[in-house]
């Protein structure tokens, strides 16, 4: 129930701005479009709002002329330094300056949603709401204009976004700069990845913000400034605050980058520029309103990992029937085009047109993976070892030259390779009672999607298929568009809202990173959009502690196709030219643990069916793992160092526990007290084995069984780069 | 037949470069990048290819550091001078230097071919070919590198193009420049409108090359550069060539535009640059090659208006079936917009959003021209009169505030108004025996077209429209591409091909200039792509010239829906406020000539039904004349000046005579001897009337009838801004 608690200039008294030249240099007070800015100096008991349990509390204000404001304490603990708002329009004045305090909405909510997929089978979304309506006075040509900042603070963090009011000052628009900040009080530890509009596939740095320098780092895109890093950001501080900066529900706007002022600890947001070339970052038309831009906070880094608040800041689905909707486990041709067993392309070439090409008359390589033999191998397994689903790379014609030219016409999404046969495919999965994936690579030519898309979505329904895997390797076409701009965030929001429409499940790879959306578009059951499991393949690698790190940065803002469940961790049978060298950066234990600590509806047994068939006991962890909840408990975490993470299985009372390390070895304690109290239960432990190491001697593991209860506790052994994977189910009394 | 007339260096001994400092100022010799760049000098009769008849002579040849460059004569005179030919690439060397020619392959072409539609029943297409095959020798990392330019030599002109070859040393490459020159000899007279990468809709100057300046020119869209002109340019020598420069065949590459160097008299290849903001023009995979550069020359101005070059040099349809394919008049719910009369929007907004609105709460502004009583108020019309189809703009929902906010979702293609019933109206339509023209403006955000054309095209097809008007006014979307760039070219020519799938015409506007693509895409029947008639109703207008020069210009690429026919011609009847001092800058007669002078196979009867029914005897005229022709003749011509036509209805012994001028008055006289000899005609005469003047008494007319026959002379008077149009029937023996 909303109601106005105050009236304009009670609620809020700000004094003054400070400009703080000491601390940030040369900044004028008035400027918000350089480098740092002049924090605002909130004074006043009577400014503040305590979120629901009294941990947070939250400050708003105007600064000197006129300048929006904020800040935001953990207890006692300044989180947040007084930080402008604002935005800078394009060809008109800015939103950032010159307002007054019109109205003051304060309002308090408290309920619990169901997800239709999730971590926990039911969240509770409780806030207080502050929602301050900014005018600026009719100028010249310029009509009044009204601009809200809406927070919501909840006792793990605050979500605020900015609102634009049908207004008759106010219709089109461009935003040109946000210029929110969030300025840190000190030099705090954070874990980035750099500043890239087209690419979150980066291991993570660990560095003090004062460290922040992108430079050194091999671009993989489109890199920005060097002290722009991307979201989800994590932080720690000195005194002990675990502090994660993202933003949700992006919709039609741009992602937010961030950048590090080196010097004065403050961030800055940073958009993602249009093509135009003129900075334009985003096309708005009110009523409208921005992103969430938030900041979860916590004294303990289990919380940050357990936060609700992202998907409670994204609108509820629309979608009455949501029983298509099913998380799964699916086996795929793919890691063995990874590991150079077998290629994407149907025939060797680097000179093809889409129009025109008899794909029949071209000489087959002899090594494509997507041939109707090797898929039924691939849907038999599946069958055998009851994984849902078959997702088959390389079916379809384009691949001989897909990507690296900025070439338009690549695929079309209906023509399949010669040696594939949809219609017996089809058929075949249907008696395993097996489903396919559809793929559709876009090469990140997206214009040439957008116009087939509604053909390949016809052609999946005709073919059976209920589940698309997308990817956009490459540059954007509409040329000088980038991944994460306005642009494409359209795109694939319009995508799977158009695939829930026809009730086709998607799995977006090289899209921007999740804001929550999940929680709107319960098909969208995954992305990429970070550094997965196939670097461990051809690249340098990712370091052993990259997978503690990715549930604080990229899986805030939701699940992760990270494609874990990598047995033949050193690669060594395959190519051996190609692979020499080259092997998963973790043992075979922390790779089982994954699928818990690594928290998606969609999760691959990545290896090829050989590779399982080895280690049918280990595999048999894979099998169990189910891939929706009822309950999760982080037990311990510490970013980039460890993760040890419990879930309970959907509608069963079977718990799972993951649990990994970086490069050190380390015991993990393990209190089962989540277990019903007086049943006892069956643990399953797949360990590192002994003299394990992630480099050395990755592939030793051992399995035990041993009786517990609720007051059990386990102790896990991990080595380094090792994990634990535990399966608990009950026996009978 | 081809045959191989020479070898390698034996037809073409070239001598020199002359580094013509003096000529060109700095320019260094060696820098196809700079303004200006030195002519080669091509020396030795062996160099020559003669046109078929004679006319014309080319040569070809390499100067100095291997740059290609060719000359054209017309017998003794000079056309163009030496000129550089080449491109520059885009992070790889370039194809303008380094070359010897490898082989040389020469042929000679003569056939006869029918058009689907057109002015003549069939033409002869005959030309000599050059093909020179250059190659750059391999260095460095570089292959060997190979580039044909290809020349058909005909009569009244030469076209030429470049030729990627599949070659190891190129398969991906982007156009960064076409270093392509037109070197003329002397300070020539030109009509010319600005280079303006997103409009053609100027009014052209006529000046020396040596006075070419955009600058004072009010933009419309996008200019180019100051001395950038667009092509078709026409040009007039002082010793009495008529030079048109074009481009047939704009397929998969950006429009050319011509950099006109004042001092030298040199023009230089401009492309249109795509979105990156690198100035990359266009991204090609070999083989392709670009379209044809095109120079029509000749002593006489009515053949330069007869030249059908440029078809010849487009590809033929693939069509098997183009019985659907219809030239056709029509009405239109349209002008009476332009005029002020009705609104394209139902409701007056500046604020509405396509989706969730529900268009029928609101509130209508009763000016709404696309109603159903209206429409069936055409229908009517229509099909009293024998017109074919009736266009109604404004059917669909998204008016109310379609232009000038870069706004993406802006028309769905299929939502009318709630006061425009679809199913009533196409009831209606078939049961008086006429057409409905469908009109898809796509306010140029074309990503959104695109995405909704398929169903688009369903919702047509439903709905028994075989004909649609696209509309691309403002600018691009995807941003920063522009209406003249490579993929704008690629959707215009991409929705020909897939709307000639669905046996659907296509009348295009705003638009590229058209480069005879109609051959190939037949079901393109016309373009607007420069200023029409609808200028005349709310702008300065279009001076009296500006019909006698179109032809010269823009429609030496194809048919243009210029929308003749306005008989109010001085607007006064309708909103006074908004149109005061607003006339069309014709008399009456000259309307009606232009439906002879302006060939196009759908022409619209512009005005509304009440202006027509005021003038029934001179609408006689748009009723009686063809849209389909089996000959034509230019009698008498000249740019800026006057132009009288004669056209042979198809498959009829019936003649149509346009004669139209500029500001001036002057009498013309035309010979029937096009008439079958010994056959008697009646020729009716709309002719101006007395003291006609398009400024001061424009709709003074008078029809007169006389007996003629193919000894006949016709004496017609033009008023000053005036014209005539003549219809000849033949009259029992």
């Amino acid at each position: 129930m909303r109601k106005q608690l105050t009236k304009p200039g009670q609620l809020l008294r700000i004094t003054t701005w400070l400009c703080a030249g000491t601390l940030l240099g040369l900044a004028a007070c008035s400027s918000p479009s350089g480098s740092a800015s002049a924090p605002a100096q909130l004074e006043g008991p009577t400014n503040s709002l305590h979120s629901p349990g009294g941990k947070l509390t939250l400050r708003f204000g105007l600064g000197a002329d006129g300048v929006p404001a904020y800040q935001l304490f953990f207890g006692n603990k300044p989180v947040v330094q007084p930080s402008r708002l604002g935005l800078v329009l394009q060809n008109q004045p800015g939103l950032d300056k010159g307002f007054t305090v019109a109205r003051v909405d304060s309002s308090q909510h408290d309920d619990t949603w169901s997800p239709v997929w999730g971590e926990v089978k039911s969240v509770r979304n409780r806030y207080k709401e502050l929602a301050v309506t900014l005018t600026q006075a009719a100028k010249d040509d310029q009509k009044e204009r009204q601009l809200v900042v809406r927070f919501r603070l909840y006792d793990d963090g605050v979500g605020f976004r900015y609102e634009f009011p049908a207004q008759p000052g106010l219709t089109y628009f461009t935003v040109q700069d946000e210029v929110t900040e969030f300025n840190l009080p000190a030099n705090h530890k954070a874990f980035w990845i750099p500043g890239d509009y087209d690419s979150n596939e980066y291991t993570y740095t660990t560095s003090r913000l004062s460290e922040v320098d992108t430079a050194p780092i091999e671009v993989i895109q489109q890199k920005a400034e060097p002290h722009t890093v991307q979201t989800p950001l994590m932080l720690k501080s000195d005194d002990g605050l675990y502090i994660n900066i993202h933003e949700a529900a992006l919709v039609n706007y741009p992602a937010m980058m961030l950048n590090v002022d080196t010097k004065g600890f403050g961030l800055r947001s940073q958009l993602v520029p249009d093509a135009t070339g003129t900075g334009a970052k985003a096309y708005l038309q009110a009523p409208e309103h921005t992103p969430w831009r938030t900041i979860i906070v916590s004294n303990k880094a289990p919380e940050v990992l357990a936060s609700k608040l992202i998907l409670n800041l994204n609108e509820p689905t629309q979608l009455t029937n949501t029983a298509w909707i099913k998380p799964q486990k699916f086996v795929g041709v793919w890691w063995e085009m990874h590991v150079n067993k077998a290629s994407w392309n149907y025939a060797d070439t680097s000179n093809i047109k889409l129009a025109g090409t008899d794909w029949t008359k071209l000489k087959p390589n002899g090594r494509h993976g997507a041939n109707t033999a090797n898929v039924k191998r691939y849907i038999d397994f599946a069958a055998k070892h009851g994984l849902q689903s078959v997702l088959v790379e390389g079916w379809n014609v384009g691949w001989e030259d897909w990507a690296g030219n900025w070439k338009e016409e690549v695929f079309d999404f209906v023509t399949p390779y010669p040696d594939f046969n949809v219609t017996e495919l089809q058929q075949y999965a249907q008696s395993k009672g097996v489903k396919l994936i559809m793929h559709h690579e876009t090469s990140s030519s997206v214009t040439n999607y957008e116009r087939r898309q509604d053909e390949a979505l016809r052609f999946m329904k005709d073919h059976g298929y209920d589940a698309v895997k997308t990817g956009y390797v490459g540059r954007i076409i509409p040329r000088g568009e980038h991944h994460d701009g306005q642009w494409m965030v359209n795109h694939y929001n319009r995508t799977a809202d158009h695939m829930a429409r026809q009730q086709i499940m998607v799995d977006m790879h090289e899209s921007v990173r999740p804001t929550g959306l999940h929680r709107t578009y319960p098909n969208w059951l995954a992305s990429e959009a970070a550094r997965g499991n196939e670097f461990n393949a051809w690249s340098s690698g990712n370091p052993p502690e990259h997978e503690t790190i990715l549930p604080f940065t990229r899986l805030i803002g939701g699940p992760m196709d990270y494609t874990p469940g990598i047995f033949q961790i050193q690669l060594e049978s395959w190519n051996p030219e190609r692979n020499k060298g080259k092997q998963v950066h973790t043992t075979l234990a922390k790779q089982l643990a994954l699928y818990v600590t690594m928290y998606s509806p969609l999760q691959m047994a990545a290896d090829l069916p050989e590779a399982y068939e080895k280690h049918p006991d280990a595999f048999q962890f894979i099998k169990d793992v189910p891939v929706d909840w009822d309950d999760t408990r982080i037990l311990l975490a510490e970013p980039g160092e460890f993760i040890t993470t419990a879930r309970k299985a959907k509608g069963k009372d079977e718990w799972y526990v993951g649990s990994i390390t970086d490069e050190n070895a380390r015991p993990q304690t393990v209190k089962l007290d989540f277990l019903t109290p007086g049943q006892p239960y069956e643990a399953t432990i797949y360990a590192d084995g002994s003299g394990a190491s992630w480099d050395k001697n990755p592939q030793a593991y051992q399995i035990r069984k041993q009786p517990v209860t609720s007051t059990s506790t386990l102790q896990l052994q991990l080595a380094p780069g090792g994990g634990a994977a535990v399966s608990i189910k009950p026996v009978g009394k």
